[in-house]
């Protein structure tokens, strides 16, 4: 099997870096939006044999060194008993976001078998039909960034309805990030006993908080997630620069950082003990070959064949990302960094 | 007068940092709602009068240590010939954003007294109307964030249009960064002849960019505009803390910092020869007071009441702000850091 991932998280010396790509299953692909006018997105999500199609099709398509479960971090809300939209244009939504103390009150403990047993039953599909070429990752959002779209009701510029319950009411926002850490917490165990051989945490809003709120409300919940996985787990978030010694501290083998930070500075920011994972402007691969393949040279560069890098993108593939732009970089990053 | 925001951005000794607030005549003070009742927002830019109210609100309701002119960083393309239009829920949108290379040589060289002559009329009104209370701050866009704004239409998640165009043409990139550099440097040289008694350089979307796209195509056409200012100037943007170094490098006498880095860590990567605006989050600025108070306590801590500091949010306030917070704000910037 190809267990580069695996390797780098761990730090062990490998031949070269894995590549893969957050959102590498998605609109870009023609073979993905076929799926996608058969089905909704939350119909895909939801069923395991359509999640498993266009989760391997990047394994296929572009060759990258690891599959991701094609998913969504709301459904961890959802199946706590919220009511979840989503429409292309506008994003996800939830129906009737948390406002009062009642709707904080009435969400249901998570039992991941029951309320999320299509993503189970997907991760054991998937794993099937990989066929150890590549390991497969599983996730879920962190406490702070599900509390997020919770309290907003969908994406936000600025958060200001769930920073303001941080800073204003920390007891009533721990009591939820308490019970969304323990939700999270089972759900990643539950997909690796379904058999997801990495997992990666996406704490994606962790960055719009300044870094004293982050330390004091919201690292404790992450690291309770983080705190005894069985597998190699990704500690994700975006804007994140002054968040990463922080974010290390509360747990991970491999952090993510996006493009705002040079990699080798992250690094520096990480330290050596740790692995690192990104950091590709996902922007920048919807230009010419030329400006990615520029791009990508600055990342290898500063990673300077080091273990512990996982190359992949900043943050996901945008929809409108050339196909072959992608394969290119994904053979370049297997060309240039073979010892 | 009350000439500390001066003094401050010259790190000259102060009794007492500035404070004033970006934003601060906007939606959530009463009395500017009253008059955009009686005019939309473009309209309420583009007659001196009602620009002139509204910038003196927050003088007399906050007690702010300084007026900037109300206006908007979208009058520049739009007196370079772009059809431009507010809408309160959707944001400025300009009709035909740059796409073909017509579409870029059609834009007309700006000439403020022609073009921008009620901008100038409402700074010669305001100073009047100020009567030496507190300095007037003029203001325009950095070529950047302008660019970004015409090329994409409007506000943008990733600014993949615009990067694209950084990255895959930086010629006809650079060629518009140059015409926008050219004619911001003279708007602002217009505004301090029209009276304006310091300038900012809102370089909003700075941020979004990797650290070396950021130096190599970005920088130089902000240094050439904050190159010979009468007057004194701040350089700001938002999720710049890999950026600082940088952004003081292209000039300004003060560099604004946001939120989502410590201002003593902000001070120490800007160099001590410069002085810092920031850095509350404005969205605590929406929570109960006693968080308001504690957030701002501790960016007052971290300036340890070094000259150079002037106090501010880290971007605009929010419209559902209460007024009340920011009165006592101003009270205790001026309270707890008397000499």
């Amino acid at each position: 099997m190809n267990d580069l991932l695996l390797r780098a998280c761990r730090r062990e010396a490998v031949e070269r870096p894995p590549v893969w790509m957050m959102r590498q299953a998605g609109r870009y692909l023609p073979e993905y939006r076929k799926v996608r006018e058969r089905a909704d997105f939350l119909t895909m999500v939801g069923t395991p044999e359509l999640a498993v199609e266009v989760t391997l099709q990047p394994v296929d398509i572009l060759g990258v060194d690891a599959a991701i479960i094609f998913s969504d971090i709301l459904v961890v809300p959802q199946a706590m008993g919220m009511r979840l939209s989503v429409d292309d244009s506008t994003g996800p939504r939830f129906h009737q976001p948390l406002r009062t103390p009642a709707e904080f009150a009435g969400l249901r403990p998570l039992v991941p078998e029951e309320g999320l047993g299509y993503v189970l039953e997907a991760i054991r599909l998937a794993r099937r039909e990989l066929e150890d070429r590549v390991p497969l990752i599983g996730f879920a959002g962190a406490p702070w960034t599900l509390a997020s779209y919770m309290i907003e009701g969908g994406g936000s510029k600025n958060f200001a309805l769930a920073k303001r319950l941080l800073v204003e009411d920390p007891g009533r926002a721990h009591g939820l990030l308490s019970r969304l850490a323990k939700a999270v917490g089972t759900f990643l165990k539950a997909q690796v006993a379904a058999g997801a051989q990495a997992v990666q945490l996406f704490d994606s809003w962790a960055g719009s908080l300044a870094p004293s709120d982050y330390e004091r409300s919201v690292r404790p919940w992450s690291a309770r997630v983080l705190a005894d996985l069985p597998v190699p787990s990704i500690h994700f978030g975006v804007g994140t620069g002054e968040l990463l010694t922080s974010m290390r501290d509360a747990g991970g083998d491999a952090i993510g950082v996006d493009w705002r930070v040079p990699l080798d500075r992250a690094w520096e920011r990480i330290g050596a003990d740790r692995a690192i994972q990104g950091n590709l402007d996902p922007s920048v691969c919807v230009a010419s070959w030329d400006a990615v393949e520029r791009a990508a040279t600055e990342v290898l560069g500063r990673a300077e064949m080091r273990d512990g890098h996982v190359f992949n993108l900043g943050h996901g593939v945008l929809p409108y990302t050339p196909v072959e732009n992608l394969q290119r970089l994904v053979d370049l990053v297997h060309e240039r960094t073979a010892r």
